[in-house]
């Protein structure tokens, strides 16, 4: 279930420095690559690591190749981007060996004589598929799922075992939707009368680009009156949730239990770490990174790596920085006081 | 599919200074609406934008009325309360287009020859409805969803696709439950046994109101012995979780990842921002707002706004900042060092 | 439906002082325990409530023993845990009343026919089972679930209604996955071509022992190309994320909403409050335990507790208090100067 190295260049690119015909049977990280293996130096500190590897071949960046060629005997394939060539060539190989769900409809789903489901799409076991659905080219709906009606699912796209797709949503093509995720769930909007909220429909759509990948669990709430927009290459971990009327820019990543309040616009480019908030009506511009933990609380106009969390500690300390914080105050009262008598004392008589 | 004004009002109220027999076809924001909606003045700092809107009507509220028709031509619906008269109004207009699930149950689903489920009732595609589960006029439960045994759901509620709804919980009228909701997991309770944790039974139920919305992926945990409860118009956005023998107030509202920690009892007409969190066995009094991302970690026994986060920084002031919040206690010690100082130097010789 | 004190003393141990005949119809909390219940003191501060009880039996520590007994009338049992004594008995009154799900599969749910299925395992309505899987004696598989090629669930084991259990993910006995939950989604793995990303395959499982709880909705991603391990006894609550290639130690608890990024390392018998978050690629010892709401930005090298969140204050305290930790970098500077001053003015002359 290997391949040979000539291949590979020939779908992956790069240049191939020995035997095309060469076989390995997968890809492996340095420390455990072995005679069958090829591997990767993605960060130059591990130079010495590589050229001692007993990989069969190794991915290189053209700055490490000097280093590494003076001792590591095996194949080498340069590539001015060896973790990105990794993943290609990791996606490749797991190509090699996966199961992909044949195509068609199970007898146990429930599609709507109406949904258009491509012949190539496969539908599993207990999905539901309502009337006007579209499911493009090889796209896969999973165990369970549910695609609304009037939803769209573009070609290629895999939706796994138990995803919620509302009514009129739309994905493009390639995307991943893991389990759990539920896309087109009502926003949260009320008004308040006395008291007591009366809900305001949501009747805008969640759409999405190619590329989107969506984490388990994560939800994505469609737009009140206009759409909520996620653009093209936007990937998103689990347990993830996208307020309503969000627009979330292309290429932007947000690791797990992120949250997002509604109508919040981020560009494009911008990384948030695990459980950052970002809350609603704000805009955040392009090449914005949030580090995990931190509350985005004010429109953020420049790029850059902002952070606010609150540095762990031993309970006992925290219990003394936390009783001072909330007191910082008194502390600046007294501060101003010193100030004061101090420049009484030294004002020049 | 329009209405016509007069019949607006007649089952909306307000007072109608227009023509009844103008017909619109739908309800638009100040900014978009054209000739053929009805649109709305909330905010007494867009009444000039409202003076000159194309909208064919506008709701406004006696206070900002003089000012409006001074130049608007359309007609007005006057109402004290414009924004809850346009959800209203949204409601009407949604209703008019909006595709009911046809009463009965899809050959798909497994009902237990005991369960009742009344006749206006939908039960959807692969739906599981276990035995003594009760079902109420023109309840609607969706495609995947789970209702266990015992479990009542009252008249007019809808539980969107895959919701899980177990054993002896009940929900009351006019409630709503998004996709991927699960009501009544167990509580987190357990034993500890020289370090290994012992199951205790989670035995009690979630008992909801009428009027309660539960959103998207959130999970509320079945009470231990006696039950949680989710009062009258309590309003939960997506990925909230609620432990066990909690108490919810009637019409408090929380925004999405909030979560609650076992036997905390929240007053009423609180609001929750996103990502707040409640420890365990707190109380929490009526009229309460937790801003988002904060901590509550001691019971709050006066009304009022609360707040609690690490305000957002460039990382790298962050990075400054934090290092002396870890050392504010040597911070102290200095102001204090200096007072005792300048008291020596200004004592009286 | 009760038991003889005799009967549940032979089951669980501990040393009965009274009647071996005396029925007892439940158990419940000193507050609530009437003539027909057991109860149980844990906390010696309740002694003399203990003392005073109307249970029929009372479980009570030996060192709580000769107080009680003084004035309490009723059958005692002592057991130097009496809290674990009354979870286990409690899981036995449970058991009396609980209706267990028949052996078989429901003629709605797709099982492939090379899937191993106990004949003493259930397996609920329009569950699907996939090729290879391997499901153990006594284990229950809730309606809705999925569980995928080649998974294992171990014997004695329960997936309540709606989990979906990934392919090649194994879970050992006597666990429980509470509905909603996912196990074995994708990793959060990219690399990162130019502002793109590229997906890198996750190829590893998640492996989980014995007596693991899960809590609903909460997501555990498979190992990218090694795996992601929960030991025995682990207990996750609701809405939980775990990256990637983690480890948790045996017998470590985590509250609601917490999360783990990729390649954390946690020991055993380790706490986390709710909300808590730990980076990734750090390492955790034994005996750790971690404050609600608290990120833990770097590895843990000492057992103890650890803190840090922001502390709650009124909106307007924490205005003030927040403004200044903006800025305590100039504070530091005041302080600076004042001491700088105070040492020209105190210097020998």
């Amino acid at each position: 279930m290997g391949t040979r190295l000539g291949e590979l260049v020939e779908r992956l690119g790069g240049q191939l420095e020995g035997d095309p015909q060469l076989e390995v049977a997968g890809i492996a990280p340095l420390s455990d690559a072995g005679a069958s293996h090829i591997s990767f130096l993605s960060n130059s500190k591990l130079r010495a690591q590589a050229a001692a590897s007993g990989a069969a071949a190794l991915i290189v960046a053209p700055r490490d190749d000097e280093f590494v060629r003076a001792s590591y005997q095996g194949a080498r394939i340069l590539s001015p981007n060896p973790y990105a060539y990794f993943a290609r060539a990791a996606q490749y190989f797991a190509a090699l060996t996966a199961i992909v769900p044949a195509p068609g409809i199970d007898p146990s789903a429930s599609v709507a004589a109406d949904a258009q489901v491509d012949p190539s799409a496969h539908v599993g076991p207990h999905a539901t598929i309502e009337s006007g659905a579209v499911i493009g080219a090889g796209a896969v709906i999973g165990a369970g799922c549910f695609v609304g009606r009037d939803a769209a699912i573009g070609p290629g796209t895999e939706l796994l075992a138990n995803v919620t797709f509302h009514a009129r949503c739309r994905i493009g093509a390639r995307g991943i939707i893991h389990s759990g995720a539920v896309i087109g769930t009502d926003g949260f909007g009320f008004a308040n009368e006395g008291g007591v909220y009366i809900k305001i429909p949501q009747t805008g759509r969640v759409l999405m680009g190619d590329d989107v990948d969506i984490g388990a669990n994560t939800t994505i709430d469609r737009g009140a009156l206009a759409d909520t927009v996620i653009e093209d290459g936007v990937k998103l971990d689990n347990q993830i949730q996208i307020g309503h009327n969000c627009r979330i820019g292309a290429h932007t990543a947000m690791a797990g239990c992120v949250g997002v309040a509604g109508s919040a616009v981020i560009g494009k480019y911008c990384t948030f770490g695990g459980a950052a908030m970002v809350l609603g009506h704000l805009t955040i511009v392009d090449h914005v990174h949030i580090s995990s933990g931190s509350m985005v609380s004010r429109s953020i106009h420049e790029a850059g790596q902002y952070t606010g969390f609150y540095p762990l500690a031993k309970n006992a300390e925290w219990e003394k920085s936390a009783a001072i914080v909330r007191n910082l105050d008194a502390m600046r009262d007294k501060i101003r006081a010193l100030e004061k008598t101090i420049k009484t004392l030294t004002k020049p008589i």
